[in-house]
C-alpha cells in the first residue's frame, strides 16, 4: 500500500515556511528545488553524481515523455521510476507549457516547427521530433501521468506567452478552470496527487480569480504558472504576492519555472514551498557557473591559472576535487566532461541553497539569511 | 624520494606474459590496457566513474596538452598530476602520431587544415586548432612530457601513414633511431620512463632492423608504433610476431593504438604487455556498446523494450542501474546522460577483459580462455 500524498506545515518565519511533503516514495523538505530532468535523465549527470547533490524530486516533462520514448515503453516498464530506476519522488508537468511555449517560440529549431489548434476540448499540437500531430485533452494529459506513475501530477494547463492581452489571459484562465475538472473527474490512482494552476498573466484581477476558482476545486497542491517566460521580475514578485495568501496554508504552494537565485529567495520570502528550472543544468552545459558570489563564466581567460576551487563555499564532488584553472580548461578544450563538472556544481549548488534556507527559517533568522546571501551574491 | 620505475615479468603462459611494471604513482599488473584522456580527461566521464572501472594508468596526448591547456598552464600546476588531480600513473605519447595522422588525415575538420615539414632537426606542423606554427624536435617534446610529468614517456617518433612505400618507411626508421637518441641525451628526470618505438611499416626486415637498434639504445620499454594505422590485422599481428622476439624479456612491450577486443588478445598471445586506444571511449559516444557476445548498436529498435543490462557479464555501473531499453532512449533521446553510461560501460569492458586476461595467464590457461572468448563474441 502507498503512502497517499500530504504536505505538513512545520513553522513560519515572515511569509516564509518550513514544510514537508509526504509522497509514495519519500518526503520532500520544503522549501525544495526540483532539478529538471525532461527526457527520463537530468541533463550530462549520472544518478550517482545527481543523489550526491542530494535532491529530493526531480521533475519530468510528460509533452517530452510522451513523444519519446513514448507511453507504450514507459507502460511496459512500469513508469518512469523503474524505467529509470529512480527511487525519489518525481513530479511531472502536464505538457501545456512545452505546447505553447514551442509553438510560441521564435527560436529556430534543429526539428520541425511545432505548431498548436487550441479547442475546448484540449490542444492539438504538432510534434517538435517528426511533425506528427497529437492531441492532448486533460483526461489524456492525466493518463499519461499515470502510465509514468509520477508522486505529483499536473492539470492540461493553458500558458500563454507574455506580453499577452487582457481577453487572452482571461480566456486562459477559464479554459484552464474547466480542464481542471476534467481532469480531477479523470484521475483513477488515489495515489497521485493533482496540483491547480494558477494562471492569469500579469493581471492582478485574473490572479485572484483564477486562485479563488482553483482552491475552490480542493486541490493537493497549487502552482502558479505563466511566470517567468520573459516577464519582469518585479511582474513575477507581485503576482506571487497577490496568488500566495488565496493559498490555504495547509497546501504546497509551486511556483512553476522559476528561477535565479535571487528569484528563490525572494518568493520564499513570500511563501512559496517548490521551484523548478532548467536554468542550473542549462548554464552548466555553457559555462555559467552559480557561486555564493555571483554567476561565473567559467571560461574566462582570468581563471587560466586559478588553482581555487569554483566556489570556496560549495562542497560538490566537482569543488572538492578540481580547480577553476582545471575546469576551465575542459570547458574550452569542448569536453563532455566539462559539462558533467559543471552540472554536478550547479544542481550542489541550487539544492545548497534551498538546505541553507530551511535552516535560516527554521533558526528564525530568514530575513538576516536572504541579505547576507544576496548582498555577498551581488558582490562581484 | 619518488620509485623508480621497474618491470618485473612475474609468469609466462605460452608467450602471454603476466608483469608488473613499478612507477613513481604506483603498480601497473600487465597485460595491461590504458584509456586514453587526450587532453587531460578520459571522455565523457568523471574520475569518481573512471576509478570504478579500476583502470591502472591513463594516457595523455603530448600534442593536444601541448596546445592547450599549454605549457605554461601546466608548469604553473606542477605537471598534469596535479592538474587533473589524477593520482594513478600517466603515460604520455610524443606528439609524432598525432603531428602526422591529422596532416594525413582525409577528414575535413572543423578546424585548421593541419600541415607538417619534416626535416632532420625535428618536424614543423600547423596547429589544427588556431592554424598557428609549432616546432617539435625530440628535446622539445621530452622538455614538454618533463613539465607534464608523466611516469612513462615517448619519444618523438615518424608514424607513416598505411599504406606507405619502402624507402619512405625506411627513412622514418632511422630518422625515428637518431631522434631517440637525442631524446634520451635529452632526457633530465631519472624517476621519469622513457621507451623506445619500433617502426617499419609493414616490412619485416625493416621492423627487425628497427627492433635491433632500438634495443641496443637499452631503454626502459619498448613501443610498437605504426600500427593499427589502417592495415589489414594479419599484418598488424605479423609485424607484433617478428618485433616482440627481438625486445629483452625484462622489458615491457607496448602496442601503440591498438585495439579491438580480438586485437588486444591476439596480441596478449604473442607476448604484447600494453595497449591503449581510444575505441571504446570514442565507440562509446556513438552508442557502440562491447559485451562479450560482440558489439552492440544500442539505438537498434530491437532494445526498445528489453529490461536487460547490456552486458549480463559485465559489473559496471551502466549494467548493474539501468537496462538496454532506458540506455537505447537516452541515446536516441540524444542525452549526454546516455554518452556517460556508455563510456562507463566500455573501458570498464575492457579493464575486465584485461582482468580476466591476467587471471587466464595466473592459471595457465590463457589459450583457453582466448578460444572462449572469441568464440562467445563473435557468436552474435
Amino acid at each position: 500500500m502507498k503512502k497517499l500524498f500530504k504536505f505538513e506545515l512545520i513553522k513560519k518565519d515572515g511569509s516564509a515556511r518550513l514544510g514537508k511533503i509526504y509522497t509514495p516514495h519519500g518526503e520532500i523538505e520544503t522549501p525544495v528545488f526540483m532539478p529538471v530532468g525532461t527526457q527520463g535523465t537530468v541533463k550530462a549527470i549520472t544518478k550517482y553524481h545527481l543523489l550526491e547533490t542530494k535532491p529530493q524530486i526531480i521533475l519530468g516533462n510528460t509533452y517530452h515523455l510522451y513523444l519519446r520514448p513514448g507511453t507504450d515503453v514507459l507502460k511496459h516498464f512500469g513508469g518512469l521510476h523503474k524505467f529509470a530506476n529512480w527511487e525519489l519522488p518525481i513530479l511531472t508537468d502536464s505538457g501545456g507549457f512545452q505546447v505553447f511555449s514551442l509553438a510560441n517560440s521564435k527560436e529556430k529549431g534543429k526539428g520541425h516547427k511545432p505548431e498548436v489548434v487550441l479547442t475546448e476540448e484540449g490542444v492539438k499540437f504538432k510534434s517538435h521530433l517528426d511533425g506528427s500531430w497529437h492531441f492532448f485533452t486533460p483526461e489524456k494529459v492525466i493518463e499519461i501521468q499515470e502510465i509514468i506513475g509520477s508522486d505529483i501530477m499536473m492539470p492540461l494547463d493553458i500558458c500563454p506567452p507574455y506580453p499577452c492581452d487582457y481577453e487572452q489571459a482571461k480566456d486562459a484562465v477559464f479554459k484552464t478552470i474547466r480542464w481542471l475538472e476534467r481532469s480531477k473527474k479523470a484521475k483513477k490512482n488515489n495515489w497521485q496527487a493533482l496540483f491547480g494552476i494558477v494562471q492569469g498573466s500579469v493581471y492582478e484581477d485574473l490572479r485572484i480569480e483564477s486562485a479563488k476558482m482553483t482552491v475552490d476545486l480542493d486541490m493537493d497542491g497549487y502552482s502558479i504558472g505563466g511566470l517567468s517566460v520573459g516577464e519582469p521580475w518585479e511582474y513575477m514578485y507581485r503576482m506571487t504576492e497577490v496568488v500566495v495568501p488565496l493559498i490555504p496554508e495547509n497546501k504546497p504552494r509551486y511556483l512553476m519555472g522559476v528561477g535565479t537565485p535571487e528569484n528563490i529567495i525572494e518568493s520564499v520570502d513570500k511563501g512559496v514551498d517548490m521551484f523548478d528550472c532548467v536554468m542550473p543544468t542549462r548554464n552548466a552545459r555553457n559555462g555559467t557557473l552559480f557561486t555564493h558570489f555571483g554567476r561565473v563564466n567559467i571560461k574566462a581567460a582570468k581563471y587560466k591559472l586559478s588553482e581555487d576551487p569554483i566556489d570556496p563555499l560549495c562542497d560538490c564532488y566537482t569543488c572538492k576535487n578540481f580547480s577553476k584553472g582545471y575546469v576551465r580548461h575542459l570547458y574550452n578544450a569542448g569536453e563532455i566532461t566539462a559539462m558533467i563538472l559543471g552540472t554536478i556544481h550547479n544542481i550542489r549548488f541550487y539544492n545548497k541553497m534551498m538546505e541553507d534556507i530551511r535552516m535560516a527559517i527554521k533558526e528564525n533568522r530568514f530575513r538576516q539569511f536572504k541579505k547576507e546571501f544576496l548582498d555577498r551574491y551581488s558582490s562581484t
